[in-house]
């Protein structure tokens, strides 16, 4: 029988919560329960914080609990993925709805704690409420730097673009499942929206190089987090993204029935988390990153002079402006 | 004229803010703006997230927007000061409203910025969502620990236990202002309400002290927050707590007419953020603290060897569940 969080009242279901998190790694002083935690911490941390909510970031019919978890730890690993820290600690704001599913909630703080512990991170404290609002899970995770740190401002004319992992598998998964198709063709880009892959290993090796590299993760869409990149770096940027593999022409039609155009999902979608990184040309990212990368590492343009983001793909130049998923627009 | 976030839209809303909660200082490596932040720390660091959401935590019609961002500043604060740390760096997830003033949300950046400047705090990077949900304030604050850190597990039994600021004050002033009545004598009373104080500089003084000492903030009401307390100490509590000095006869009447008793208020109503503290006997808190607390700090009784909370007010003894605040019940 389902039981909602009201029910169980904030007491019992924190308690449930940090039982499924449960961790005891090194470097905990002290854990959950008191006012604070106290973590060993290096003489710099990476720090970020971020929130996916109910119906917005996530489809609450479709996705299963553990899915939702999966999203949580991902959004925030990816950021760190790219600024190639090492995760470490994390701090959990959980904002339940009253009438959410209790065996559900704990199903994917299990799966959240499960990916944070496969990058190395575990759930030290949080906050738990419980109210009338769409559930929320604001997420802060704290990071050993690498040697280097990669930002979106190390950008030089000259450098080569590099897209590490794939877009807008993610953008296609999401609309299929929106529109019920879980066909054997859809079925690995559902996947793909449900869980998205941080690419936490790929940013520890790219700042254990020695070269000042930039990297974003192309988490709101390719294109508008091209332009961000490009406007810290003061630099320009030419991309062409080639037809990818994944995409057959059944998988185009039916895309096209959706009312959307492939091109426009690869640029514009966003939660694949792949990384957009620019690099000396003389690296081969390829080579330097195949081992611990079982993905896609393609190289897509060059950085430029001037302040234009100009993008191809499949050799035809997408105008109008840069699209992505942009909160309240 | 208002403008609603909506209207702003989130990357120009998103410059606002960062731009009214600027800071450069010491330790910073990398600010607001890249993927992470990156910021100097100590070999251990405390760390705490905690939420406040429109019309749970405030009363959104009778809250001027700067005593939302000190309320967002000091839930945490507290927090830091409950465990004896010096705040350093903090994060903010903030969620809007579509339809929230953007003035009246900047304003409130700007003093919840203020408020952690005070102490010694910079925020250093965020998330910023609009959506249909309640406003709701997400911060989380990384502190450097003392020599000695706080804990609400180092109670002993034949402690004293001190109470550090007054308790009571907040719950009378938020009926206050639920009433309407914002008389001179019921004034300071809603003040404690809007802009509670945390007593960073007396949690850093305490962890300076070469004892070991319990404390925790009274966040959700005494009478629960002491039994927390001493059940992570494994210890009981005998408190006596005296009539406050800021009780007049007429506010005691007022009370009473708001259907309301104040001794259920002083170990129920947890707002003021005073903190609980268990320290060895020969230690004198009022001695120790004076210099750093202008604040009422009374010895208001001992830590005894078995499970029970036992709590007077004026002579009285109050029996029944330990009450608080609990979200979902």
């Amino acid at each position: 029988m389902k039981q909602s969080a009201t029910e169980w009242g904030e007491k019992a279901l924190l308690e449930a919560l940090i039982e499924v998190m449960a961790r005891e790694p090194k470097g905990l002083v002290i854990g959950p329960g008191d006012d604070a935690a106290v973590v060993a911490t290096t003489p710099t941390t990476v720090v970020t914080v971020d929130s996916i909510v109910a119906g917005q970031d996530w489809l609450v019919e479709q996705s299963p609990p553990a899915a939702v978890g999966h999203r949580a730890a991902a959004v925030n690993l990816s950021d760190i993925a790219a600024m190639g820290g090492q995760p470490k600690w994390a701090l959990l704001a959980l904002e339940l709805n009253e009438h959410d599913d209790v065996e559900d909630v704990l199903q994917a703080a299990a799966e959240m704690a499960h990916q944070l512990a496969l990058h190395g991170a575990t759930v030290v404290g949080g906050d738990l409420g419980i109210g009338q609002g769409p559930q929320r899970w604001t997420l802060t995770l704290m990071a050993t730097p690498g040697p280097r740190t990669l930002t979106m401002s190390q950008a030089k004319a000259g450098y080569r673009v590099w897209l590490i992992g794939e877009v807008g598998r993610a953008a296609v998964g999401l609309n299929a499942l929106i529109a019920g198709d879980s066909s054997t063709e859809m079925a690995p880009l559902i996947e793909s929206h449900l869980r998205p892959r941080a690419l936490v290993d790929a940013g520890m090796r790219l700042a254990d190089l020695p070269y000042d590299i930039a990297a974003t993760d192309v988490s709101d869409g390719l294109w508008i987090d091209a332009v961000r990149l490009a406007e810290k770096s003061d630099v320009g940027l030419e991309l062409h993204l080639p037809r990818p593999d994944w995409l057959s022409p059944s998988i185009v039609e039916q895309v096209r029935r959706y009312g959307l155009d492939w091109r426009e999902l690869m640029v514009t979608g966003g939660d694949d988390y792949a990384l957009l990184v620019c690099a000396p040309w003389s690296l081969d990212l390829r080579q330097e990153l195949s081992s611990v990368v079982p993905l896609s590492i393609e190289a897509i343009g060059q950085v430029v002079q001037g302040d234009l983001v100009s993008i191809h793909v499949e050799g035809e130049r997408l105008t109008g402006v840069a699209r992505g998923y942009e909160h309240g627009r």
